[in-house]
């Protein structure tokens, strides 16, 4: 764990970097833009190096990973790097018994179902369970001149892998647990709070400059449940990395009615996809959050100059606000032309101004 | 069509059960619940007489299908039946090429890609195309003391299915196909809105009491884009059959920030999911709409206990208003438990009250 306990942001080599400067809501002299999943099998370089394991296996390998990582940095000049890397690995390291199939997800073999399947997620020790993590973090940082974002899954995503055993479009095994568990709801969200918590720490420790908590799936709740089941872990969480200074990024998607919890549990910067203008995102927000997104993954099927025009949309609805970090509402696709992104992220470098 | 001309409704015959009234936001002694999917897997009356053909060789059967929607007015009681059908027959109907396979949904031979395609979607002429489809409509009208709810797809959502050839999370094809081709994306509308009509005018024709236009999943669209490419397709819909006088209703899943549009191409009641709570619906959808919804599916799984609670809080925060139509904010599941759904209705039936 970190010994800083200054509740003072210490002092990052990357703090007057328009990616974090945008993530505190400081001024800045341009937009920053990155894309979740900018990595991945949308790129060419990627499939030609990527090899026929799983993921978790080229996670499993720091030259691998480190590689995949700075493949769009370099293609995209995006403003951050985000790790290589997937949200079940934790679980994965602790002997939880799960894969990630290509083509359908994170796979497990017995979903998490009684109180004696939280013995299989024991706490995380990050150097002893994913040195490899470390050792990409490690790597990524002497190589990068930008930020890297290390990431963790929220309580609730996680345990929706968890509990479904594959990808699902109503999590309602998930949800069943939860309404008629909420004992063991929290005992098993507790657990990946910490297990979340001890892999954002080490990450930060290791040089990542910003965290990223993806809450993916939490836009299945309604407002009442998120607060009753999903708040307080996730806010035990950022409050746990609060001190290091880094900043939070919390992202969701169908979380229009969340945001204002979303922004409460302790994000510095709140992830909108593409269904709320970010106008009325901001509204929801509290004050002083940042708001990160939310152009339109699928506009980028319609080839640059469509998609281009939608990327100057999201610009011109945040209109110079500072508290803005350009992204898609969620992320790229493995059949998107990366010729397009290029043109995007040209566009909110060139046209994205800030207001001082 | 009809010959209805008057722009003042016509008496209808249910036009004092609750259902009703409350789709008008008229005074009525108790609050009226029905459930989507209220038919199907779920029950086993189902499954003993569904057979082994797919759902479209079922809802050719009128006598099957009759018996099909019958089954859960006796079961539940609840306040209204909605025909058998599927939103894709009138597409299969008219030689589209799709077949619905069971637990994957609407499966399309050749997607729909090209000029060329729009071909395959000639006018649907229902008595000539769909005589199984008003046969049961009739035989339903002849049976049932309560009213019976017609439906169709709306032109975005069974649009969704014709291009992406089977069901979707994303919409990506969809969507770049309204983006990249915006003049073939109306055109297919135009025909899509216009079969749509001509179904559900000969379901009212024959005596259906309200109807339904799913759009269920025009809840991948922002605002912007469902102004631009899907307004103006559904208000032509609710448009042509306006002067029949029956309560249009108007659903689909994560449309909290469409609410307003949805309510706005002329429905009478709005569906809404879980993820937005009534009061907050309520002051999206313009006033004298009324709303249908929203309790999670998901409680179900929970068992009776817990789902009738959760039932009530959906009463709560409707707090009395006379315009609110009790559902669940999305389908009924299969693996659901029919006993329970029994209890919400009593519920509902018991404890709902409306101001007047």
């Amino acid at each position: 764990m970190s010994g800083a306990a200054s509740s003072a942001a210490p002092a990052g080599r990357f703090d007057n970097h328009p990616f974090i400067q945008a993530c505190r809501g400081l001024p800045h002299d341009r937009v920053p833009v990155w894309f979740m999943r900018q990595a991945g099998r949308s790129l060419p370089e990627y499939r030609a190096i990527r090899g026929t394991g799983t993921i978790l296996d080229a996670i499993a390998d720091p030259d691998l990973s480190t590689e995949i990582t700075l493949q769009p940095i370099r293609r995209y000049d995006v403003d951050a790097a985000i790790l290589y890397s997937d949200i079940v690995v934790p679980a994965h390291a602790v002997g939880f018994g799960l894969t990630v199939t290509p083509g359908v997800g994170p796979e497990v073999e017995r979903p998490f179902r009684h109180e004696d399947d939280l013995a299989r997620l024991r706490p995380l020790d990050p150097e002893a369970d994913t040195p490899y993590v470390l050792e990409t973090v490690r790597q990524l940082v002497a190589e990068l001149d930008r930020p890297l974002i290390g990431f963790a899954g929220a309580p609730f995503t996680v345990a929706s892998y968890l509990i479904e055993g594959r990808p699902s479009r109503d999590y309602a095994n998930t949800k069943a647990m939860m309404f008629a568990n909420e004992r063991l709801w929290h005992a098993l969200c507790d657990r990946l709070a910490d297990i979340a918590i001890s892999s954002l720490q080490s990450q930060i420790d290791n040089g990542a400059s910003a965290i990223q908590l993806f809450d993916s799936w939490a836009g299945s709740l309604s407002p009442a449940q998120y607060q009753r089941y999903v708040f307080s872990h996730s806010q035990k969480v950022m409050d746990a990395i609060a001190d290091t200074g880094v900043p939070k990024i919390h992202f969701g998607v169908t979380t229009g009615e969340l945001l204002p919890q979303i922004s409460a549990v302790g994000a510095d910067v709140v992830g909108v996809d593409w269904r709320v203008p970010l106008d009325a995102a901001r509204e929801r927000v509290g004050h002083g959050t940042s708001l990160q997104g939310n152009l339109d993954p699928t506009v980028v099927f319609a080839g640059a100059e469509f998609a281009c025009e939608a990327a100057r949309d999201v610009l011109r609805l945040n209109d110079g606000h500072p508290g803005h970090v350009f992204n898609l509402g969620h992320g790229v696709m493995p059949a998107m032309d990366p010729d397009v992104l290029t043109e995007i992220v040209k566009v909110v470098h060139e046209e994205g101004t800030v207001r001082s």
